[in-house]
């Protein structure tokens, strides 16, 4: 994505041609790949000015969903709003419009003193997350499906912080609201896999992992890549094989409906 | 602390004026109370500038350890330099030298996209961890006393996003590294106490919680108030009475070596 680089046109002339090429990719292996679009967003941007991709990308390209940025800024000035702000209301209405899901998930980190994918991924994830679900987003836009990756950033293992929050501040109590949202499972151990889908449910939580991404090596443990989580996943016992199945597809099948 | 606003100077005014309050209230309940003290930290000043405050607290007033905001402007510019950075070395050295520990923990967030104690606060205490134990910090000041608060942030649940990120980038395992460092136990439920004492060591977990805190509220599930952990704490049989103790004073008695 990149999106603080250049200006809003070479963000878009960018988003552009990725989004082509992911198209062609998925038109060779339609039976393999499903490709999600990402946005022209840009620092300081408006979403009425850059949600019209998302129209091409779903109506003439055939995509299932997209990707959103919550700090198009890396972490700098301008920062992005609030996504409990109306702010972002024109991206929430397009994506219930087009009935497809999106995912939060920043891009660069441009402080210093922030690794990218180990504190400013988890960071931005996490303030998404607490963001959207203390707002009224959801209440404005009911059928919204948003997915928040990473296993939700912090917020399984801080759940009392988070439920506790809500009660202080008069919200509906956390765990209702964490049942409004998805929350990805690409986390690399079985304990951390556990407590997610304990906590937010085996209903909302989808199979994920990377290739190759922010632990692309091989754990000196097991002797196999930590991103490799499928035989991790497997070894969870007191999931029944419906579960499992709802975990790495069904869920997706009821969130992406566009999917063929 | 607050760090944020006015001046250097105004921030030095208001950090020994709540240093001397802090000194009085230990004096006053000696068996109760032992201090740990601000420093006058400001947005963009060097260690070097502030660093004095912590010898006055100590040598004259008898703290035990001090707090070290990790991002003096909230969240906004000037952005203060990564943990790793030789920038914060005038501060260890003085902190080996006094041998007394310090805190890292922020103070207000300026970013409106960042609720202060369940995001802002949860992601700068991740990126400090995260800075610290992929620096040579520990290389150089292998005596430097470092206290990781409300259980980590994040680490213990995204653990192998860190051994992953630390073999890739040819660092120590980050299982050795992070027990370079204290992790406290301000978190609010029985299974994260757990997944941090597991992954971190009984050796280096401090108990902790907050009067009144972020948390404060009574938890409707348990007619307790969340900040009341002790309980909880209480309930984790798999640990001896003697890893309790550790935990609830033992490591603590260890690490400040200034305390009565």
């Amino acid at each position: 994505m990149g999106h603080h680089f250049g200006s809003p046109l070479v963000s878009r002339y960018w988003t552009e041609a990725c989004n082509d090429l992911i198209a062609r990719v998925a038109k060779r292996w339609p039976d393999k790949i499903s490709p999600v679009c990402q946005l022209p967003q840009s620092p300081g941007v408006r979403p009425e000015e850059w949600v019209d991709e998302l129209d091409r990308c779903v109506k003439d390209l055939g995509f299932v969903g997209c990707n959103v940025n919550p700090d198009m800024a890396g972490g700098r000035e301008p920062v992005t709003p609030s996504m409990a702000s109306d702010w972002w209301y024109p991206l929430w209405e397009k994506l219930v419009e087009l009935d497809v899901p999106c995912t939060i998930h920043a891009s660069a980190s441009l402080n210093p003193a922030m690794h990218l994918t180990n504190s400013y991924y988890i960071g931005q994830h996490t303030s998404a997350a607490v963001e959207i679900l203390r707002s009224r987003v959801f209440a404005d836009f009911p059928k919204l499906k948003v997915i928040i990756p990473h296993g939700g950033g912090a917020i399984p293992y801080q759940w009392n912080r988070h439920r506790g929050m809500h009660v202080k501040e008069g919200l509906e109590p956390f765990e209702d609201a964490a049942r409004r949202v998805y929350w990805d499972m690409a986390i690399y151990d079985r304990e951390s896999m556990e407590l997610l889908i304990k906590r937010v449910g085996i209903d909302h939580v989808l199979f994920a992992t990377e290739m190759f991404g922010a632990v692309n090596a091989v754990d000196p443990q097991t002797g196999r890549n930590f991103e490799d989580i499928v035989p991790i996943f497997r070894s969870i016992d007191w999931l029944s094989e419906t579960d499992k199945q709802k975990i790495t597809e069904g869920n997706a099948r009821q969130l992406f409906s566009r999917l063929p």
